[in-house]
Protein backbone atom coordinates (compact mmCIF):
# COMPACT_ATOMS: atom_id res chain seq x y z
CA UNK A 1 0.00 0.00 0.00
CA UNK A 2 1.45 3.82 -0.72
CA UNK A 3 2.40 5.59 2.11
CA UNK A 4 3.32 8.96 3.19
CA UNK A 5 7.25 9.75 4.12
CA UNK A 6 7.36 12.69 5.72
CA UNK A 7 11.00 14.14 6.44
CA UNK A 8 9.91 16.82 9.52
CA UNK A 9 13.02 18.84 11.16
CA UNK A 10 15.16 22.42 11.82
CA UNK A 11 15.75 24.26 8.49
CA UNK A 12 18.98 22.98 6.83
CA UNK A 13 18.57 19.77 9.05
CA UNK A 14 19.13 17.93 6.00
CA UNK A 15 14.97 16.95 5.04
CA UNK A 16 15.29 17.80 1.59
CA UNK A 17 18.50 16.18 0.81
CA UNK A 18 17.80 12.82 2.26
CA UNK A 19 13.58 12.83 0.70
CA UNK A 20 15.83 13.78 -2.84
CA UNK A 21 17.49 10.86 -1.83
CA UNK A 22 14.89 8.31 -1.41
CA UNK A 23 13.06 9.16 -4.45
CA UNK A 24 16.17 8.15 -6.26
CA UNK A 25 16.09 4.54 -4.25
CA UNK A 26 12.20 4.31 -4.93
CA UNK A 27 12.91 4.70 -8.68
CA UNK A 28 15.74 2.40 -8.45
CA UNK A 29 13.49 -0.01 -7.47
CA UNK A 30 10.95 1.21 -10.47
CA UNK A 31 8.54 2.91 -8.28
CA UNK A 32 7.83 6.56 -9.07
CA UNK A 33 6.93 8.48 -6.19
CA UNK A 34 5.69 12.12 -5.27
CA UNK A 35 8.05 14.64 -3.96
CA UNK A 36 6.81 17.43 -1.96
CA UNK A 37 9.36 20.24 -0.86
CA UNK A 38 7.69 22.93 1.23
CA UNK A 39 10.03 25.64 -0.40
CA UNK A 40 8.78 24.69 -3.69
CA UNK A 41 4.83 23.82 -2.52
CA UNK A 42 5.31 28.07 -1.05
CA UNK A 43 5.95 28.60 -4.52
CA UNK A 44 3.16 27.11 -6.31
CA UNK A 45 0.92 29.20 -3.96
CA UNK A 46 2.92 32.04 -4.92
CA UNK A 47 3.47 32.69 -1.50
CA UNK A 48 0.11 32.96 -0.04
CA UNK A 49 0.91 32.31 2.97
CA UNK A 50 3.27 33.55 5.79
CA UNK A 51 5.21 32.26 8.96
CA UNK A 52 2.89 32.98 11.49
CA UNK A 53 1.93 29.99 13.56
CA UNK A 54 -1.76 30.11 12.03
CA UNK A 55 -0.53 30.26 8.33
CA UNK A 56 2.58 27.79 8.71
CA UNK A 57 -0.31 25.38 10.32
CA UNK A 58 -2.61 25.71 7.38
CA UNK A 59 0.66 25.42 4.92
CA UNK A 60 1.51 21.83 6.65
CA UNK A 61 -2.50 20.75 6.31
CA UNK A 62 -3.01 21.23 2.52
CA UNK A 63 0.31 19.17 1.92
CA UNK A 64 -0.69 16.79 4.07
CA UNK A 65 -3.98 16.71 2.27
CA UNK A 66 -2.66 15.88 -1.04
CA UNK A 67 -0.40 13.72 0.52
CA UNK A 68 -3.01 11.41 1.96
CA UNK A 69 -4.76 11.53 -1.38
CA UNK A 70 -1.80 11.04 -3.64
CA UNK A 71 -1.24 7.85 -1.04
CA UNK A 72 -4.64 6.64 -1.12
CA UNK A 73 -4.82 7.15 -5.11
CA UNK A 74 -1.70 4.38 -5.09
CA UNK A 75 0.92 7.16 -5.24
CA UNK A 76 3.82 6.89 -2.55
CA UNK A 77 4.23 10.53 -1.36
CA UNK A 78 7.72 11.99 0.22
CA UNK A 79 7.51 15.45 1.41
CA UNK A 80 10.56 17.76 3.49
CA UNK A 81 8.85 20.21 5.25
CA UNK A 82 9.29 21.64 8.68
CA UNK A 83 5.90 20.36 10.07
CA UNK A 84 7.29 22.51 13.49
CA UNK A 85 4.16 21.69 15.88
CA UNK A 86 1.96 18.78 17.18
CA UNK A 87 -0.67 20.11 16.44
CA UNK A 88 -0.19 20.08 12.74
CA UNK A 89 1.85 16.08 12.52
CA UNK A 90 -1.33 14.75 14.88
CA UNK A 91 -3.71 16.03 12.07
CA UNK A 92 -1.21 14.26 9.10
CA UNK A 93 -1.07 11.37 11.46
CA UNK A 94 -5.09 11.26 11.56
CA UNK A 95 -6.18 11.55 8.39
CA UNK A 96 -3.21 9.57 6.75
CA UNK A 97 -3.67 5.52 6.55
CA UNK A 98 0.20 4.90 5.75
CA UNK A 99 2.61 7.16 7.50
CA UNK A 100 6.11 6.87 7.94
CA UNK A 101 7.56 10.16 10.46
CA UNK A 102 11.27 10.93 9.94
CA UNK A 103 12.97 13.17 12.43
CA UNK A 104 15.50 14.94 11.13
CA UNK A 105 18.30 16.25 13.30
CA UNK A 106 21.58 17.61 14.03
CA UNK A 107 23.75 20.50 16.31
CA UNK A 108 22.48 24.23 15.78
CA UNK A 109 26.38 24.51 15.28
CA UNK A 110 26.18 21.89 12.53
CA UNK A 111 22.54 24.10 11.35
CA UNK A 112 24.42 27.45 11.57
CA UNK A 113 27.27 26.06 9.56
CA UNK A 114 24.96 24.39 6.63
CA UNK A 115 23.09 27.82 6.23
CA UNK A 116 23.44 28.88 2.99
CA UNK A 117 20.50 31.40 3.13
CA UNK A 118 21.48 32.83 5.66
CA UNK A 119 18.50 31.65 8.09
CA UNK A 120 19.87 31.78 11.15
CA UNK A 121 21.76 34.79 11.09
CA UNK A 122 18.53 36.56 9.58
CA UNK A 123 16.22 36.49 13.09
CA UNK A 124 12.80 38.13 12.57
CA UNK A 125 13.78 39.06 9.24
CA UNK A 126 10.31 39.88 7.63
CA UNK A 127 11.43 38.92 4.21
CA UNK A 128 12.38 35.29 5.72
CA UNK A 129 10.10 34.90 8.28
CA UNK A 130 11.36 33.77 12.14
CA UNK A 131 13.69 30.92 12.17
CA UNK A 132 11.46 28.07 14.10
CA UNK A 133 13.97 26.29 16.48
CA UNK A 134 15.26 29.56 17.74
CA UNK A 135 12.78 32.25 17.93
CA UNK A 136 9.63 30.48 17.31
CA UNK A 137 8.75 26.81 18.84
CA UNK A 138 9.22 23.33 17.10
CA UNK A 139 7.61 20.78 19.04
CA UNK A 140 10.57 17.76 19.26
CA UNK A 141 8.56 14.59 17.83
CA UNK A 142 7.49 12.17 20.46
CA UNK A 143 7.87 8.89 18.66
CA UNK A 144 9.24 9.20 15.52
CA UNK A 145 9.73 6.19 12.76
CA UNK A 146 13.09 7.03 12.12
CA UNK A 147 15.23 9.60 13.63
CA UNK A 148 18.26 10.51 11.63
CA UNK A 149 21.39 13.10 13.50
CA UNK A 150 22.83 14.09 9.99
CA UNK A 151 25.79 14.98 12.20
CA UNK A 152 26.47 11.26 13.34
CA UNK A 153 24.70 9.69 10.27
CA UNK A 154 25.70 9.37 6.46
CA UNK A 155 22.48 9.81 4.02
CA UNK A 156 23.58 6.03 3.27
CA UNK A 157 23.07 4.69 5.99
CA UNK A 158 20.12 6.85 6.86
CA UNK A 159 18.29 5.83 3.70
CA UNK A 160 18.70 1.98 4.63
CA UNK A 161 17.49 2.43 7.49
CA UNK A 162 14.30 4.25 6.16
CA UNK A 163 13.97 1.76 3.06
CA UNK A 164 13.64 -1.00 5.78
CA UNK A 165 11.13 0.95 7.82
CA UNK A 166 9.31 0.99 4.48
CA UNK A 167 9.32 -1.98 4.06
CA UNK A 168 7.94 -2.70 7.55
CA UNK A 169 5.06 -0.71 6.85
CA UNK A 170 4.08 -2.06 3.48
CA UNK A 171 5.23 0.83 1.41
CA UNK A 172 7.48 -1.02 -0.42
CA UNK B 1 -3.32 12.22 -19.38
CA UNK B 2 -5.59 12.32 -16.62
CA UNK B 3 -7.32 15.17 -15.57
CA UNK B 4 -9.28 17.67 -13.15
CA UNK B 5 -13.12 18.11 -13.97
CA UNK B 6 -14.23 21.44 -11.72
CA UNK B 7 -17.96 21.05 -11.36
CA UNK B 8 -18.42 25.04 -10.55
CA UNK B 9 -22.12 26.86 -9.72
CA UNK B 10 -24.54 27.97 -7.26
CA UNK B 11 -25.79 26.17 -4.46
CA UNK B 12 -28.02 23.75 -4.90
CA UNK B 13 -27.24 24.18 -9.41
CA UNK B 14 -26.43 20.11 -8.92
CA UNK B 15 -22.82 20.07 -8.89
CA UNK B 16 -22.63 16.81 -6.52
CA UNK B 17 -25.17 15.32 -8.43
CA UNK B 18 -23.45 15.57 -11.53
CA UNK B 19 -19.60 14.46 -10.51
CA UNK B 20 -21.35 11.52 -8.81
CA UNK B 21 -22.99 10.11 -11.94
CA UNK B 22 -19.71 11.33 -13.71
CA UNK B 23 -17.66 8.95 -11.63
CA UNK B 24 -19.86 6.53 -11.96
CA UNK B 25 -19.40 7.05 -15.68
CA UNK B 26 -15.52 6.63 -14.69
CA UNK B 27 -15.92 3.47 -12.72
CA UNK B 28 -18.00 1.70 -15.53
CA UNK B 29 -14.85 2.62 -18.16
CA UNK B 30 -13.08 1.11 -15.58
CA UNK B 31 -11.47 3.83 -14.48
CA UNK B 32 -11.06 4.79 -10.59
CA UNK B 33 -11.30 8.53 -10.10
CA UNK B 34 -11.06 10.35 -7.17
CA UNK B 35 -14.56 12.59 -6.27
CA UNK B 36 -13.58 15.58 -4.13
CA UNK B 37 -16.91 17.47 -2.63
CA UNK B 38 -16.48 20.56 -0.90
CA UNK B 39 -18.38 19.79 1.92
CA UNK B 40 -16.94 16.82 2.34
CA UNK B 41 -13.21 18.31 2.15
CA UNK B 42 -14.38 20.94 4.72
CA UNK B 43 -15.01 17.61 7.00
CA UNK B 44 -11.64 16.44 6.56
CA UNK B 45 -10.18 19.47 7.50
CA UNK B 46 -12.43 20.25 10.63
CA UNK B 47 -14.02 23.37 9.40
CA UNK B 48 -10.66 25.36 9.87
CA UNK B 49 -12.07 27.81 7.44
CA UNK B 50 -15.13 29.86 7.59
CA UNK B 51 -16.73 31.34 4.75
CA UNK B 52 -15.19 35.04 4.38
CA UNK B 53 -13.86 35.37 0.70
CA UNK B 54 -10.36 34.97 1.95
CA UNK B 55 -10.79 31.51 3.65
CA UNK B 56 -12.52 30.63 0.61
CA UNK B 57 -10.49 31.13 -1.80
CA UNK B 58 -7.86 29.50 0.84
CA UNK B 59 -10.05 26.50 0.69
CA UNK B 60 -10.11 26.20 -3.18
CA UNK B 61 -6.97 26.76 -3.61
CA UNK B 62 -5.62 23.97 -0.85
CA UNK B 63 -8.47 21.53 -3.24
CA UNK B 64 -7.17 22.46 -6.39
CA UNK B 65 -3.36 21.86 -5.39
CA UNK B 66 -4.46 18.33 -4.59
CA UNK B 67 -6.31 17.51 -7.68
CA UNK B 68 -3.56 19.13 -9.97
CA UNK B 69 -0.96 16.66 -7.91
CA UNK B 70 -3.94 13.28 -8.55
CA UNK B 71 -3.91 14.08 -12.04
CA UNK B 72 -0.37 14.32 -12.69
CA UNK B 73 0.15 10.92 -10.98
CA UNK B 74 -2.77 9.43 -13.04
CA UNK B 75 -5.72 10.27 -10.98
CA UNK B 76 -8.44 12.01 -12.52
CA UNK B 77 -9.81 14.26 -10.56
CA UNK B 78 -13.64 14.80 -10.49
CA UNK B 79 -14.41 18.23 -8.05
CA UNK B 80 -17.69 19.26 -7.11
CA UNK B 81 -17.46 22.82 -5.65
CA UNK B 82 -18.40 26.25 -6.05
CA UNK B 83 -15.18 27.91 -7.15
CA UNK B 84 -16.80 31.38 -7.14
CA UNK B 85 -14.00 33.74 -7.78
CA UNK B 86 -12.25 34.22 -11.24
CA UNK B 87 -9.21 34.36 -8.91
CA UNK B 88 -9.81 30.90 -7.69
CA UNK B 89 -10.64 29.37 -10.80
CA UNK B 90 -7.62 31.12 -12.63
CA UNK B 91 -5.51 29.50 -10.35
CA UNK B 92 -6.68 26.02 -10.52
CA UNK B 93 -6.23 26.80 -14.63
CA UNK B 94 -2.93 27.74 -14.08
CA UNK B 95 -1.35 24.88 -12.00
CA UNK B 96 -3.30 22.38 -14.07
CA UNK B 97 -2.61 20.92 -17.18
CA UNK B 98 -5.55 19.37 -18.40
CA UNK B 99 -8.38 20.81 -16.77
CA UNK B 100 -12.18 20.81 -17.72
CA UNK B 101 -14.62 23.60 -16.44
CA UNK B 102 -18.00 22.42 -16.31
CA UNK B 103 -20.50 25.13 -15.14
CA UNK B 104 -23.34 24.38 -13.55
CA UNK B 105 -26.54 26.88 -13.55
CA UNK B 106 -30.54 26.75 -12.82
CA UNK B 107 -32.55 29.47 -11.98
CA UNK B 108 -32.99 30.82 -8.75
CA UNK B 109 -36.75 29.78 -8.23
CA UNK B 110 -35.07 26.27 -9.19
CA UNK B 111 -32.42 27.31 -6.81
CA UNK B 112 -34.68 28.04 -3.62
CA UNK B 113 -36.73 25.28 -4.27
CA UNK B 114 -34.26 22.37 -3.83
CA UNK B 115 -32.79 23.94 -1.26
CA UNK B 116 -33.27 21.44 1.86
CA UNK B 117 -30.62 22.94 3.76
CA UNK B 118 -32.69 25.92 4.16
CA UNK B 119 -29.51 27.92 2.86
CA UNK B 120 -31.27 30.10 0.75
CA UNK B 121 -33.55 31.21 3.86
CA UNK B 122 -30.39 31.47 6.44
CA UNK B 123 -28.67 34.93 4.57
CA UNK B 124 -26.18 35.79 6.35
CA UNK B 125 -26.17 33.50 9.45
CA UNK B 126 -22.94 32.80 11.22
CA UNK B 127 -23.31 29.05 10.86
CA UNK B 128 -23.21 28.22 7.15
CA UNK B 129 -22.09 31.72 6.03
CA UNK B 130 -23.37 33.70 3.56
CA UNK B 131 -24.86 31.97 0.47
CA UNK B 132 -22.91 33.35 -2.27
CA UNK B 133 -24.86 34.37 -5.38
CA UNK B 134 -27.38 36.08 -2.81
CA UNK B 135 -26.08 37.90 -1.06
CA UNK B 136 -22.18 37.44 -2.05
CA UNK B 137 -20.44 37.64 -5.46
CA UNK B 138 -20.17 34.96 -7.83
CA UNK B 139 -18.48 35.59 -10.89
CA UNK B 140 -20.56 33.46 -13.67
CA UNK B 141 -17.73 32.10 -15.79
CA UNK B 142 -16.71 33.47 -18.55
CA UNK B 143 -15.22 30.39 -20.60
CA UNK B 144 -16.30 27.14 -19.55
CA UNK B 145 -15.87 24.00 -21.56
CA UNK B 146 -19.18 22.73 -20.49
CA UNK B 147 -22.55 24.54 -19.32
CA UNK B 148 -25.10 22.87 -17.90
CA UNK B 149 -28.59 23.97 -17.26
CA UNK B 150 -30.24 21.51 -14.68
CA UNK B 151 -33.57 23.54 -15.70
CA UNK B 152 -33.78 22.64 -18.97
CA UNK B 153 -30.83 19.48 -18.75
CA UNK B 154 -31.78 15.67 -17.88
CA UNK B 155 -28.00 14.49 -16.08
CA UNK B 156 -27.87 11.82 -18.56
CA UNK B 157 -28.09 14.14 -21.60
CA UNK B 158 -25.33 16.34 -19.59
CA UNK B 159 -23.29 13.52 -18.65
CA UNK B 160 -23.25 12.29 -22.29
CA UNK B 161 -21.76 15.78 -23.60
CA UNK B 162 -19.05 16.11 -20.42
CA UNK B 163 -18.01 12.72 -21.30
CA UNK B 164 -17.23 13.79 -24.73
CA UNK B 165 -15.64 16.90 -23.94
CA UNK B 166 -13.27 14.47 -21.86
CA UNK B 167 -12.64 12.46 -24.87
CA UNK B 168 -11.43 15.86 -26.67
CA UNK B 169 -8.73 16.47 -24.00
CA UNK B 170 -7.54 13.38 -24.41
CA UNK B 171 -8.70 12.26 -20.54
CA UNK B 172 -10.73 9.43 -21.72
Amino acid sequence: MAGVIWFTGLSCAGKTTLATRLKEEFENRGIIPQLLDGDEVREIFGGDLGYSRSDRIMNVKRIAFASMLLAENGTNTIVANIAPFYEVRDFIRRITRTYLQVYVTASLDTLKGRDKKGLYVKLRNPDVGDVIGLDDEYDVPRNPDVIVDTDQETAVGAIERIIKCCRTKGIL
